[in-house]
């Protein structure tokens, strides 16, 4: 669809929306009467910067996987539309990264950065990365992997093309832009721009001699902006993590780091059979390391119960306003202890609303 | 719809599915004859003992929410039809609970007891209960419960029918039978019939000292079974428990036993913040406390890691046959440590196959 022209009805709709949640702006005739006058012309239209920023904080609002929609109104919106080449588009994301959140400010903040739309027929740019920060993962000979198994295939690749990982269970991958004028270019993250975690635990002294780090700001890197008919091939976004993302999830599963065998056997538990609920056990602890580490580092990060509450806190806040909460249960419900959180009890409206985040089937 | 008669379309695939699945039993022409007949006769059929108990197992197979279908084939099915007073459906409920396990024998073994089909216009029995063994909820003055708040209802129902309870916490209620024609009829359960676990844990002495205990049979009886276009508006069935529908839910749901904080409090946690993972830690303790007891007690039981690895078995083996497993995610990933659990990690297939058993709007 990305050859075709945009979308006119969602244009509309989506110009109709921005002007009644801004009263401010007033009526929105002259405005579509542009767009209209602009898609015929051109096939596509130009946002204004209102409407950019508004139409990126909606598809926060509208993604119905995210449990951290409270803060929807609080996204700041980077506008470089502007920007195309391989090297300022890197320059960009590092500057996103220093934008989201640095230790010296000990803070993180919600930062989305938009790119160049895709216009009708003509090629665009694209980062590979699925997270602006991930960490390597390589396979040996034996099968095993050191690092996160999931980026394999993307530390191979990047390798291929003359990247060299220290091998290390945690080496932040480079970024990888690709441009129709300038093919793929590789580029490392200065270090100034990763903030990481060391983990420790507040009771369990040996948990530190496990040596492991986490970065602290999450930035989804590969999913479409689709607003108003208008798609933007590139246009990350952060937040800042929930704790069981890391420790129930990256950290946990067993196609990622695997841990849980590694802590439960250094608190001595029986794991002979699953019965015993070590992998329970262990998983508590792990997660407390993380919360309690990245607290200790200034580094903001919620709590899976403090969070649903507030995922709920939204949802009777968007009911005041006359809307309604997309909302998929089986994102929403955090992956361990889900029952004793209150979004488990309750069930949610299941509706695609545009502006949102697509995943991109031409991403990696 | 019950009114109504049966839908042939639905008896006749039944009887093919059974025949099917059946090859001994040979071609279905001539049943097929013979029940549509019957239904042109009467507005329904009477199923043969093969069709019922294979019925029934199929309605299990087909439960969308239950992860224990691994052994479905294992169902025990006891045709009762021709029972309709009261005091005699009491009696086969009371031989439904010894026929499902007894602390004599140590073990617990699936069973379904049919009851009366619902005839065309014709009013049937019933039974108030939700399940055959559950406690006493007594609100106080002041609002506080106990026992189980989820049956506060139920137990002022019983109340003024001149039930007395011991205002114990774990009061087994009485099951209240409706018949067309005796009325409602409040039954007090043998405590022969109860088989009950008291709680303990393997590491925290402290724990007994809570005076827990739960029933060792959940016999649910208040779904309706369908069947080739049949309705038995009797049919309750009992399987064994899964831990965490003990330990993570009617002992630890907040709007139940709630029992989170008062472990917690003794595990001597930091309760100030949900930060510290207290619920977690409590959480899992509670669970660990469940399965211990019941494995002391020779009370069957499993935990969700080792039946989340038979469901996903299942599937392989359903798959093998050529057949779906129709399942909804948001009951079957287990309510504690979810992405720890191998079924967490997929979608499944949702679909409404019949025979089946449904929720029945006119039971309690
Ligand atoms: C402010 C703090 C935030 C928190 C605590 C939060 C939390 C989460 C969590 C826990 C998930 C599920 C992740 C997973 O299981 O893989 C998620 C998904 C998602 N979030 Fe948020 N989020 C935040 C900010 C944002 C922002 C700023 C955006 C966009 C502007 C966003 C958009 C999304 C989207 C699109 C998904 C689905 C991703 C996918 O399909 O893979 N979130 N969020
Ligand atoms: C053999 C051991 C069994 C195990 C371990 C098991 C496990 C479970 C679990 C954990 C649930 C979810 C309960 C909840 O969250 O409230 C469930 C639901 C269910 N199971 Fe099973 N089950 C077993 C036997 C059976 C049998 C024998 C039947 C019927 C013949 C059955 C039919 C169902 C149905 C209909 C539901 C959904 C109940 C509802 O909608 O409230 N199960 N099962």
């Amino acid at each position: 669809h990305r050859d075709a022209a945009v979308d006119l009805a969602e244009a509309e709709e989506f110009v109709r929306r921005v002007h009644a949640e801004h009263p401010d702006l007033g009526s929105p005739d002259a405005r579509l009467a542009a767009v209209r006058a602009q898609v015929a012309a051109t096939g596509t239209y130009c946002h204004t910067s209102v409407e950019l920023a508004f139409g990126a904080k909606l598809a926060w609002r509208n993604a119905s996987r995210c449990i951290g929609r409270l803060y929807w109104r609080s996204l700041v919106v980077r506008d470089r539309r502007y920007v195309t080449r391989a090297e300022s588009i890197f320059d960009e994301l590092v500057q996103h990264l220093h934008t989201a959140g640095s230790p010296a400010r000990r803070a993180i903040r919600p930062v989305l950065t938009v790119f160049a739309p895709a216009r009708p027929g003509v090629p665009f740019a694209r980062v590979w990365n699925e997270q602006l920060i991930r960490y390597a993962g390589y396979r040996a000979e034996d099968g095993s992997v050191v690092g996160d198994p999931r980026y394999v295939q993307f530390t191979e690749a990047v390798t291929e093309r003359g990247w060299r990982g220290k091998h290390s269970p945690f080496d932040v991958l480079p970024i990888v832009v690709q441009t129709p004028d300038e093919g793929v270019r590789v580029f490392e993250l200065p270090e100034s721009a990763v903030w990481e975690v060391p983990l420790a635990h507040p009771d369990l002294p040996w948990f530190a001699e496990l040596e492991l780090t986490w970065h602290a700001v999450p930035a989804i890197s590969n999913m479409r902006l689709s607003i108003g008919g208008v798609e933007y091939p590139l246009a990350p976004f952060n937040g800042w993590y929930m704790g069981t993302e890391i420790g129930a999830r990256n950290l946990a599963d067993a196609d990622r780091y695997d841990l849980l065998p590694v802590v439960a056997r250094r608190m001595g538990l029986d794991t002979s059979s699953d019965r015993t609920l070590w992998k329970d056990r262990a998983l508590v602890e792990l997660n407390r390391a993380v919360l309690w580490s990245f607290d200790r580092a200034g580094a903001r990060i919620s709590d899976h119960h403090t969070e649903s509450h507030r995922f709920l806190e939204h949802v009777r806040k968007e009911e005041r306003a006359g809307r309604p909460t997309p909302a998929d249960w089986t994102w929403i419900v955090p992956p361990m202890s889900s029952a004793a959180t209150p979004v488990f009890h309750r069930y949610y409206t299941e509706l695609d609303l545009r502006p949102n985040f697509y995943p991109d089937e031409e991403a990696a």
